[in-house]
């Protein structure tokens, strides 16, 4: 039902964008009756949610800006000093964070929606999210309740687990490259090239010269990758050592999340300290102006999808995707329909 | 919003099926409190939701085999005889089947991720959807709003375009093997093999004696890989002549539809009756058991994604997938945690 509705308003806003932008009244006249009624009710909707969120809650609604400013990782940065229950960017509470994530949603569906229609007008952007993170940060929820808001058919996940004996007979960037974003979709990464140089450093799983050059392998991929035209959005979801206890433990708790427990998990869990300094250095040596990495305190789930969610909105409001103009005579068009 | 709330719905009637199940209450046992809360809350909401739409409509709720019953293909099936704007297995309205839908995607989100828990275990089961239909047949829709109800990362659409030089160079199968679900997942199939009897069909693509050998391939195909472990459901999507001309209008009508219009479309929609009549020889030559064809009237976009949503969950419950047992001591892990 929310979903049904949240496309109606998607539409709606879309056609309201793209009649503003023709002041001209070009496309404007060419909405139907039916679209401007969906319009107005859509934005009446949204207003209202809106509305209802701020009054409740009595919070300024950060915009995507104030949330990459207040994540991104710039020079001098230390993971330590993040506090992972803090929620930078954002004055709000729960409620009023979750009020705020479904028009979001359809904020970033609409515009990944723009971004597949330029493509097939010969557009070769897209969007690449890179998700990080310790055991039981969160990650699968980012792709439920975040990545899980936009079109099936705009998106692509793909999950880097353990290379197999054919990646791992290759350099290690090339099963990212073949993971990449075609024109006009939303390429998400659940863990990424920077597991070579996290769990490969932390256990070296090759020879620490090896995984010492990777830093920079990685910099100069992600920035061919970006002047081919993917925007990069890294983002790096930090718990704490407790919360990570305490979500461990409710795993063990309950017999139906047992399958998402692993014993190695507590092995690696023991190494807690030592993945620490390898996201620092990771952190501080690939973070780019192409391909930012944020830094986003995860022990508060609903901040962290409402932060990712503002990420992804913002890197797609940078990128402003247009429709493409057909490539046909619509009067033209209309007759052959007519008559046929 | 919907999304978070129908995830703690999914949460917690898995819950409530699993302790069910174990009358020895050995699984009971050990629901945490906060579980039960939430399970009772839950309930409570599934509960006033289907009376809701009961008592508004005063209409008798078809299940799954309803829709199943009334859909699937069978001996002397006439593809002309189904009106495109009937609801069959279904005897509300719009609102009734509309409200509906949520918690019919709650269900399939919940049977999807036991099936992900299941593979996890060593089960190497996974759901095959096929979906066939004309041009503005309302795939895009059912992708949207019906697979969309699922996690993302449990389901990988492919959707078949003309086929490339590589695909060319194999045998038509070829790239359909290379799509099918990982065990656990949801696949779908925008587009399918079925292309290669029908625009290839309507077409002459290749020799006659070459389609004409496809549907005996595609049969002992799809044979196989049920045999593998892939339940398959069939579905095409079936407008009427005169609506698709109405949606044709609407995308022309409408500059932000522009790019989803090619004029090309219209010379397929000349071949209107050729299509219909290869449809009819796929639907009649391969509609078996272990890969049975249904047939979704789909004028009414409403009523095609109930339908399919419904031919989904019955096809889940029919696999009945379960938690896999934990492979370690839980008390040994828990006391191993508590250390950490």
């Amino acid at each position: 039902m929310m979903r049904r509705m949240a496309k109606t308003k998607k539409s709606a806003k879309a056609s309201a964008k793209s009649s503003k932008k023709d002041g001209k009244g070009k496309v404007g006249k060419k909405l139907s009756k039916e679209a401007k009624a969906k319009l107005e009710a859509a934005q009446h909707i949204v207003e209202e949610e809106a509305a209802k969120a701020t009054k409740a809650k009595k919070v300024k609604n950060s915009g995507p800006a104030d949330f990459a400013e207040a994540l991104r990782v710039g020079p001098g940065f230390v993971l330590a000093d993040v506090d992972p229950a803090s929620t930078p960017g954002f004055a709000g509470d729960r409620d009023a964070g979750e009020a705020l994530l479904p028009a979001l949603g359809v904020a970033v569906g609409d515009l990944q929606e723009r971004l597949y229609a330029e493509s097939k007008g010969g557009g070769k952007r897209s969007l690449l999210l890179v998700v990080q993170g310790m055991d039981t940060s969160g990650k699968g929820g980012i792709m439920r309740h975040v990545v899980g808001a936009v079109d099936p058919q705009g998106v692509h996940i793909t999950a880097f687990k353990a290379p197999t004996a054919e990646e791992r007979a290759h350099p290690f960037l090339w099963r990212m490259t073949n993971a990449l974003p075609s024109p006009g979709m939303i390429g998400v990464f659940d863990r990424s090239q920077y597991e070579d140089v996290l769990i490969v450093r932390v256990h070296n799983l090759v020879p620490r010269a090896q995984w010492g050059r990777r830093y920079n392998q990685i910099n100069t991929w992600e920035k061919k990758v970006a002047a081919a035209g993917t925007t990069i959005v890294k983002v790096m979801l930090h718990i704490s050592r407790d919360e990570q206890k305490a979500r461990l433990a409710e795993r063990l708790a309950n017999p139906e999340k047992h399958w998402k427990f692993n014993p190695g998990d507590l092995d690696e869990r023991a190494l807690w300290d030592d993945y620490q300094s390898a996201y620092q250095v990771a952190l501080e040596k690939c973070s780019t102006d192409v391909a930012p990495w944020y830094v986003v305190p995860a022990d508060k789930k609903w901040y962290a999808r409402l932060a990712v969610m503002n990420l992804m909105l913002g890197a797609l409001k940078g990128m402003d995707p247009q429709w493409p103009a057909g490539t046909f005579d619509v009067a033209e068009q209309q007759a052959r329909l007519e008559q046929s």
